[in-house]
């Protein structure tokens, strides 16, 4: 026979199915003896039931209800509808998927005529009982008849007034006693019947109303947003009351087995003698530190310090505690694992890691990858943030805070840096004319752009805090001013501060905190570095990028962007001269040029990066950027990656001499081992590659021939249009090593590109038309099935072929994880997000040996 | 035991494999009774063996050759080096491919000092015995040993000179005697030996040089080229030698069975008496009608006739044989299936299978699609070809025959065609600037730009004429001259002609003929139509454009491209009033003007089309033509398509009801039930296409609604992102059917946009790294793996969705083939070429069965 329902001694954390998360919890804390007010659990089977039959519940789940409260009875010495003792619940709903005030409570159910005034000569307080029963009427009345809230509202404001009474407390028993009245009358005019005075009817109609609030429109349109199954049905929780606001013996609080914003092992909490839990949150009393309450309820605080011991060992994991003292019994209401700030959470995962309570796997999991970008940048002192209100939020795209005088161009910014200013650049959006701005700024704040737009990547890539996206300034740059949606103007020169954290923007200048790099993220990175199997190379393109990838913990660099050695006004003039000479001996003397150039500056990063792999990439420039007038309508499907290479074979030969080149003097002068990896980017098929490949083949094995030192080199590719992965099988028969280029890869996909198509993303993904911006986290229903297509062409022609993914992807934790169930050999991000990639590398290993 | 040789009456045709095609044919021919002169076939896997053996040929091999020539001896009554009656052989490659022109022959072999002599007895003729002797020597000395040909050249050139001989037939047997000892003496000079007068020493080393000849450079490059691998190895044909110039009772002839320009059934060829086959080909002396033949060798004649019966039966195909007559004796040397023109393939094929030769699913195999487009375009008069050189020569690129003046922009040519002359335009390349003059014009030259430029896919889409991408010429639109690389300059107004079949052009005026459509066309198109599966459907946008395609046989509309209706002046401002008007009572004006002619535009369509399916797409427009500053830098990955219908929803509800509205007038006006196919353009995913369905099924069923008539509605989409097909199973759940739109998905696959990446296609199939041009035939390793994927996971999720593929791919015979086998429903592509696709989904049908 099915079990409808079950007492809190019945269940425990695995039942969450049947009982709901809220059930199973407190079931878990009554089996390991924790002092729950003891109660049971109507479990989400009676939901279902109760809609097949069409909103009835059966006489035999009605009786397997009452037999609990008979058992609720016995256990609590209580009884429902006495006046001289009576028991008084609370009814609660709690599906499996936690659904934050979607759904109903109902709280003091019980009471009625008699039992208020049992209730009153019991706790000594006729005030506390009657404002307990018009709470009761009132919530009754909403969650169960329906009645608009505001009815109730008028009846208890009308009294206030006549009263002029300002506060709640100032009213007294007699107005209690009219407001009672006031209430029965309108629950009378609104259904035709009495206030149920029976506590059975109360508690029926109240399960009933739990059951139709998992049906209530709000909680219909939360499940479809997050994609809940409708056919679960929430379970229901009764429970017997207890007071924290009886007397001076009584008392509510909450508190953290360790403090949430160190991690210091210690009881951190708040705690309010003689109130009710609401009244911690509410904050109208000033709650006292929980240290106080080792001071008023010495045991009860002993009490506390034991059961959070307990539950560290329990749930092996800091954790979060409601509890009420009722006439100096403590009671325990509920604990979930605590949320915890960036460096408490890698304190608290390297010392229970240290004290035994989990292993390091455990440990490495505690800490988000988000998180690490936290403690690596500067954040705003938490003291100030609680001072001040922000006057714009936008997008957190760049992390760390930053404050300074605000400009509107790229010239008035590197100006003023010059002059020894700290500047926060504003503009409506940066392009890559804005880069000397952004570079001379400590901090970018943009009106429009998401969390890929040019500000956000090159501001990640800077390692420099950004807000994009602030759609609630106006910039205008003309008049050199920003104006906020809340009222405030800006002028050039005003101060203000920017969180690139949380995508607040304040006025004036804030206390900074600087990130201190501790032995404890050290220690969890390096666990890390020992669990994870992808390695982490960054995308660096000099050797400054080189060096502060290895101070990062980079593997290796896994793309090099040739093109942007050219970045600057005079290697692109003798690019141009390159392209564009029809005169054969001014196109040497240009091709002479460059292959200096990018040979001195690879010398450099080989140096800087020893015999960790080094990926370069063959230029891929879009035409459009080096000739103005480039006739190209769709540069990005134009002439350029490896189509490039094929027109125009000197220049990948000039390239190959820089790369090989390079390579061959940095060894003659080390005795380094190097082995470059040469990558060729967009092809479509194998035969482009065929052609490219044989040109750098020709060439390396010819200057390897011409010098006296031996060298091995990989020739390989990026897989960034359609068909390249579609014909993986076919490329990787003639590629040493495969890289998917996600961010082509993408616009090709979904065909938007990422430029012109930005805030069309932002619009799908506020009207969740898509999921999550594909340019910032891996597509995996499209680019991802495509990606994981590849890997498997390419590796039926060539199993142990090097695989790896580069581009902004490469940082985002969800792809990485991708990457690793991929079984790819790297990922490759920008150097500031690759202690993150690190963690969540060793994360998806963890997770993926099931030992999360 | 392996048998190395067969002799022709062993093998037969379906050995190809083993005897190489040629032997394949000689042994058919020899099996079904026809006059073959007798020989034997060397398999290919000596050949393979010969490698294998490092060039040697087993003594087990020699002594099977030497029995087939035993053999060969007692046939003939000829003995090998028997100078009384001596046996000559041919020995010929012949390998499974055809290779023309790549591998070694060497004739007259047996010839010696003595068996010269013989046969200038037997034949009565020393000189000719002495001239076939100098000739074998000099095809020996080539072939078998690699001695350059000019050496033998020399001496021969010498004696002329020596001789004052201006022609060969100068030469008495003197000089001929004179000539074949200087030829033994090269022999001996160059290799140290002489010439081997043992003809089964020649024998032998002529078999090894065939084999050599397979791994010559050229043969190598060929096959590489062609595919073709490299370990089959090549046959070697042995075959008695016949004389057609052994006097006036011998001859020698090719003929057709049937009259390969006009198809009429009557033997058709030419025939020289006393004389060789080589004679016939190189034209030194003028053939006869092979009519005369009747009456010089009525015998022969009447043989070669019933000869001629016997291979149309045996063959079931139109013949093209060779022959030869040595003293009154017919031989047959070759046949093969005749080359015909367009006119004789229609011909023939409804002849033969209405004489019951071949069945209807064969007779329309036998004309090939591209023949039908040259069918229904005039073409120039074969006679006037005769006595004309072309001066330049282009693509292909839209059948038909032009001639006119020239001129070099739109604008003049639309004066001079509105003065009454005939023009042509030519432009360097056309852009849509140019189409007023595509029109003005009967037929376009361009000197860039593929099969798939601009001009190419207007021209075809216009039925007009074009020769594109014609490198030879240089345009100078300034100069308004077009000079050749031949020479020749030509002003504007200068008349030339082209020829859009062969890409040929030509200096003034040519004869035309205009095409006939004949009754045996329309009885082929009717059988071809019987036997499809596929439906072909037109890409058509206005009722013009639909009456063309009814004529030319359309099943229905699979593309009606709304933004199209907007392609006139007055349209498009409305068009950019509606994008750009931020003033809401004007945009609402532009609407509805929109609303109001495009309903127009399709009431008239689908008055044509009646109840034949008519697909109607919401607008694809690129914003970069609608708005000439608009900020796109990538247009075709911008802000087009599905995603304008989601952010400007108000366009799709005018579009549906133009489209609804039209179709319930239409219905109501003339009861014809029309069930509109509306379908909503370059989606990215299921959510997209939702979206906007929604907007769709409301205002459709709202129209409808309010109406008085019952209508049945589809609502599709296209698949033509690399998204779209990857995800097509969550695709199919929510649409009515889905057609593949093949130009953008090759785009956005190879990510190469057709504009921008024309000149590199065209670069890229002239060197091979691309098989095709990808926008003109579908590209199967890629695009059509896409396709193939998303048919198979659509009917995953909804197993009868109809599916379709339109674009200028759907004209293309192997893109129909593809589609045909993957079970698709329709094609749907431009007018002009609805007859061909129709003959191309019947040959689909029919090879798909197996009757092939």
């Amino acid at each position: 026979m099915t079990k409808f329902v079950y007492s809190f001694n019945e269940g425990s954390r695995d039942m969450k199915q049947l009982l709901g998360t809220k059930g199973a919890n407190l079931a878990e804390m009554t089996g390991i003896g924790l002092p729950v007010p003891f109660g049971f659990t109507i479990t989400t089977q009676v939901c279902n039931r109760y809609y097949e039959e069409n909103g009835n519940i059966g006489s035999d789940i009605e009786e397997a209800i009452f037999e609990k409260i008979e058992e609720l009875q016995q256990v609590t010495g209580k009884v429902f509808g006495d006046a001289g003792n009576p028991l008084l619940v609370s009814v609660r709903s709690g599906a499996a998927a936690t659904m934050p005030g979607m759904m109903d409570t109902v709280l003091n159910l019980g009471l009625n005529d008699n039992t208020a005034e049992g209730l009153a000569a019991l706790t000594g307080s006729r005030r506390f009982a009657l404002d307990s029963y018009r709470r009761f009427l009132a919530m009754f009345g909403d969650v169960v008849l329906s009645i608009p809230k505001s009815e109730f509202e008028k009846v208890f404001d009308g009294r206030k007034e006549a009263k002029n009474a300002s506060f709640d407390v100032d009213l007294d028993e007699t107005d209690l006693e009219y407001i009672i009245g006031g209430y029965k009358e309108i629950i009378r005019n609104f259904t035709g019947s009495e206030f149920p005075q029976d506590p059975k009817v109360q508690l029926m109609e109240a399960v009933k109303a739990v059951f139709r609030s998992w049906n209530s429109d709000r909680a219909v349109l939360y499940r479809k947003l997050q994609k809940i199954p409708a056919d679960v049905g929430t379970a229901v929780n009764v429970q017997a009351m207890v007071f924290g606001n009886m007397g001076e013996k009584s008392g509510t609080g909450v508190a953290f087995t360790r403090d949430p914003s160190t991690g210091e092992k210690k009881l951190y909490g708040e705690f309010l003698v003689n109130a009710q839990g609401e009244d911690v949150v509410a904050g109208v009393r000033t709650p006292l530190n929980i240290d106080k309450m080792a001071e008023a309820f010495p045991e009860n605080y002993k009490g506390l310090v034991r059961i959070a011991e307990l539950l560290e060992k329990h749930y092996k994991d800091v954790q979060d505690m409601e509890f009420t003292i009722e006439n100096g019994k403590l009671y325990m209401l509920q604990t979930r694992n605590g949320k915890r700030t960036a460096q408490a959470a890698i304190k608290t995962a390297v010392d229970m890691a240290e004290e035994g309570l989990i292993d390091k796997a455990t440990a490495i999991t505690r800490v988000a990858p988000e998180q690490i970008d936290q403690i690596l940048h500067p954040t705003f002192d938490a003291m100030a943030l609680k001072k001040i209100r922000p006057v714009a939020k936008g997008l957190p795209a760049s992390p760390g805070a930053a404050c300074g005088k605000i400009y509107f161009t790229a010239e008035d910014a590197v100006a003023a840096a010059e002059s020894g200013e700290t500047v926060i650049l504003v503009r409506d959006e940066t392009s890559p004319e804005d880069l000397a701005g952004m570079v001379a700024a400590c901090g970018i704040l943009t009106a429009r752009g998401g969390m890929t737009s040019h500000a956000a990547v090159v501001a990640r890539g800077m390692g420099k805090c950004c807000v994009a996206g602030c759609s609630s300034i106006s910039v205008s740059a003309g008049a050199r001013t920003l104006a906020t949606a809340w009222g405030r103007t800006f002028r050039q020169g005003d101060y203000i501060s920017i969180d690139g954290n949380t995508g607040f923007v304040y006025e004036g200048i804030l206390t900074t905190v600087m990130p201190v790099v501790s032995d404890n993220f050290n220690k969890l990175m390096s666990w890390a570095d020992e669990l994870r199997e992808l390695k982490v190379r960054a995308n660096a393109d000099s050797a400054a990028d080189a060096r502060l990838a290895l101070e990062f913990g980079a593997d290796g660099i896994g793309l090099c962007r040739t093109e942007r050695m050219l970045y600057n006004e005079k290697r692109m003039v003798t690019l141009k001269r390159l392209i564009l000479s029809e005169d054969e001996e001014e196109k040497s003397a240009a091709l002479a040029d460059m292959k200096a150039f990018q040979k001195q500056d690879l010398k450099e990063l080989f140096k800087v990066m020893g015999e960790r792999p080094v990926t370069v990439r063959l230029l891929d420039l879009l035409l459009s950027k080096v000739l103005p007038y480039s006739r190209e309508t769709n540069p990005l499907l134009g002439h350029r990656g490896c189509r490039l290479a094929i027109t125009d074979p000197e220049i990948t030969v000039m390239q190959t001499e820089a790369i090989i080149g390079a390579a061959l003097e940095v060894k003659g002068e080390t005795g380094v081992e190097i082995v470059p990896e040469i990558m060729i980017p967009l092809i479509s098929s194998a035969a482009e590659l065929s052609v490219v490949k044989k040109t750098v083949r020709e060439t390396a094995d010819r200057l390897i021939e011409q010098s006296d030192i031996s060298m091995d080199y990989l020739i390989g590719t990026m897989i960034e249009t359609p068909r390249a992965a579609l014909t993986a099988d076919e490329i990787a028969a003639v590629s040493d090593f495969i890289s998917f280029g996600t961010n082509d890869l993408t616009q090709m996909t979904y065909g938007i590109s990422h430029d012109d198509g930005g805030r069309l993303v932002s619009e799908y993904v506020r009207r969740e038309i898509m999921p999550v911006d594909p340019f910032a986290s891996l597509d995996m229903a499209g680019v991802g099935k495509l990606i994981k297509m590849a890997c498997d062409l390419g590796r039926q022609s060539r199993a142990r072929i090097k695989t790896g993914l580069c581009g902004e992807h490469g940082g985002d934790p969800a792809t990485i994880e991708f990457c690793h169930n991929l079984d790819m050999g790297y990922v490759s991000c920008s150097p500031y997000r690759i202690p993150a990639a690190r963690l969540a590398a060793a994360q998806a290993a963890v997770r993926s040996q099931g030992q999360d």
